[in-house]
């Protein structure tokens, strides 16, 4: 091929470029490191998928914690549309992939964001600390821009299940372990505990800290950006999406609508009425 | 550019090859014509469908039976699985377009099929019809290798919510209009009472055409092959799954789950037992 | 089944309330409507839409520009995404649905979210208008807050493609006819015109409004808020989607890529290295 | 609630029936074990998509394995049409759960079925020496059927990129190692090289063990059945669609197509043609 030739192919190379993967007939390298290497090194999952999205391996202290994080958020139940949808998508004939990816799609801003809001607030925080606020003014001031911009449920806190989330203290206490081991710094932890702290001022009960709110402290002392955070939520979301849809193809049903299937919905509509042009109409 | 660099984005260009849109700044034609012909010409919505897919532009008749079959199928309600995951989505932070993707989504082989099903059907009888059969051996041998590959439910008739499905009488009576004016041929009409007739002997009521059956028999009638009635049948449903969506995001709620919220699912897994080297275990 | 029993399934029922559609064994009403009486009064697919949506029946005057806007946005070819999506999606073993859901899934607030935010910003304007400004006080003022909030690019103007749209002249034109007819106010017509001149001033050419600020003035002028401008969308390019993965079936191909096949993507990520442990490392 | 109102609501609870979790106020639990005991007791991943698929908790053998398979089929790079169009999805204005979900919806029959389909395959082998085959003929046999139901092209087997998949070996060590050790059969290994021998007959090369059959041998191994190896390699290949659809929005870029911009497709259809009724038509 000439020079030039070359010229056209490489425009639409450099269209796709990419720093993840490298390929040539008979090579796999994941941002520089053999697949056949990363293999053999018992490389896990929590290590690649730090590898993938961050560039480099991650230290065994810091796989652990994302290990904790993404275990502990894979499933909350038929009750949340992700899981209802890729149930009622098994029965409807499209595959496993199907099903999962229909899950995946509505871990929306209010169905999957709350942990990465939960994160921002957290840098927001951080920011004014970097700044020389005390944690009670920083946190003081985070929360009031939180609730002016965004309205007043603190994504990270509180549950409606939940009172206490049962999730939220032992992955707080694994972050605790790795701060005490000198892994990580542990202001994040900080951060996310002065805000429990501030919102249980004036008020009979606390909020505590959500499962949310406690990945996005794990996720925070890792050094994932806030964005990052729903996607990493999604990895997690994605087990539970799976087994959901794997167990409603073995139950068995077809086209499975929300309600048992004897029910019909309520209608609150026009009363029956003809179609102008129509008879009696 | 060079003749040879030029050769590398050829490639890249015919990769990407269609007949259906041409366009150059300012410029856009579909199938040939000009879209602003179209616009001025008063081309309908249907006329767009039938030029898009089939690469010409349909006669006025075809139009009008196209546009009936489309405007008949745009919902089932919310115990369909299609419109419940819009409505649900729609609740979770994602945009109108995510809604309607998430439901069309698993319009697949059980939800969405059996238009597509029941006009490959239909082609089957049609095949042995061309070869010489006899109407009532065309449909009996049909309706032997239908049930010996894809079982006893034949697509396109019966409902299992409808004893009469209120939609196919009226279509096909567009149909037989259509075919005592010579617009269309009519023997998609025929086959698919002739299989309805068959279906009925040897039972104590009739298992009649439903929405499906009769949309074939426009699609087929129509020229369209079987895998396109699929299509068409999701442009259709896309109405009922943005209609219902939309007033889902007007009635308000946040991450709808299929079951009223005070409610929980039914649990039959493993009672409760301590995880391997935890306390208690 | 008893009175108490009842109350258990109508919590269910009413937790799928709708206006839309009213179901029982062989009735189905469109917000009243009876099917059969729609089918048979030749209900067109764009008064469905009308009636899905807004809950009454258009005029005919309202269902012609509604269908004008939306045959007129179905395709803008491959170099779409959501064209490209479809296309590829096809060559993957899924559904046509799946496909065209694919495509649709990614009409965002950046592909698919211009029409609604032209028609958010032509509300501005309107708003002002409403509150006693003359028509130059409030599109500037509408404009400063729009780049203010959302960043120079003006929704519904200009193209990066196309010096002039050819889409938007002719369906000006339709506006233009219905309002002399006295079927439709004008005002949105002339918001845009006026915000076409003020983003004209200063600048050497004109930044002529392009399909969704023309659409976005069909969608205004028949009262459609902005956010189902989007939905409204999607079913025009669901057109399209569903016409391109059809198409991209019949030539063949298998999981096809976005660049020709003999081509792979730059690669500009860290230089081979060992995994830490292994064989080098 | 009377006993009757609580038919009512048992009838919808039973309609979402699940043995995987159950949860309460401040209860959740994965399969019988307390959420916040699989966390303290540093559950991996890995363990947590067995359990949440198989019920149990698997030996650390088999979460070896299993994690193998998992992090070794995590991307395929750009010019996969999963990846690519996660890629595009992410310059469009949709969520990084929606880039996600849109690649993984392509994972169907063609694109993400080849590791279920080398299972299912390697099952067909598996029940003739359960009947009393003997390894050649039973692999003749399952071959000959396969060929005849499904074409020539043996899944998990040659590649159309790489003439050995730099993935296969190292994964058949790991399945080697622990057969060695006892944790596991052995048997699934011993079908897949039998395979790659009946192929190689008469041939002048080779047609090596790819990744999707590599894999394969490794879920069949750990009892997994052939649909559920499609759920796990999306589960896989969802770390790459993050990692790329991330990178993509650090990249930038707006309305990404598959070719450079300043490029546009081949078009092969019709001449530009009037409109009928139009001037000139």
């Amino acid at each position: 091929m000439s020079e030039a030739q070359a010229g056209g192919e490489q425009l639409g190379r450099d269209w796709w470029r990419t720093a993840i993967i490298d390929m040539q007939p008979g090579i796999i390298r994941y941002r520089g490191y053999a697949v056949e290497d990363l293999i053999r090194q018992r490389t896990s999952l929590a290590q690649m998928v730090w590898l993938m999205t961050r560039g480099e391996l991650p230290t065994r202290a810091q796989a652990d914690l994302l290990e904790a994080a993404l275990m502990a958020a894979v499933d909350h139940g038929p009750q949340a549309p992700s899981i209802a949808i890729a149930r009622m998508a098994a029965t409807c004939g499209v595959g496993l992939n199907s099903a999962m990816a229909s899950g995946l799609n509505v871990l929306g801003d209010v169905h999957g964001g709350a942990g990465e809001q939960a994160l921002a607030l957290y840098e927001q925080v951080a920011a004014r600390l970097d700044g020389g606020s005390a944690m009670g003014d920083a946190v003081r001031e985070a929360l009031a821009k939180q609730v002016r911009l965004h309205g007043k449920t603190i994504p990270g806190f509180g549950h409606r299940f939940h009172p206490v989330d049962p999730r939220s203290a032992p992955l707080l206490e694994r972050v605790d372990e790795a701060a005490a081991a000198g892994q990580i710094g542990g202001r994040m932890a900080a951060i996310g505990r002065a805000i429990e702290d501030a919102l249980a001022q004036g008020r009979p009960r606390r909020i505590p800290m959500n499962i949310d709110g406690a990945t996005a402290v794990i996720y925070g002392e890792l050094g994932f950006p806030a964005p990052l955070a729903r996607g990493l939520f999604c990895l997690s979301r994605a087990v539970g999406l799976l087994a959901h849809a794997w167990e409603q193809t073995q139950q068995g049903g077809r086209i499975k609508g929300p309600l048992p299937r004897q029910w019909t919905w309520s209608y609150d509509g026009p009363a029956p009425r003809p179609v102008p042009g129509s008879d009696g109409g």
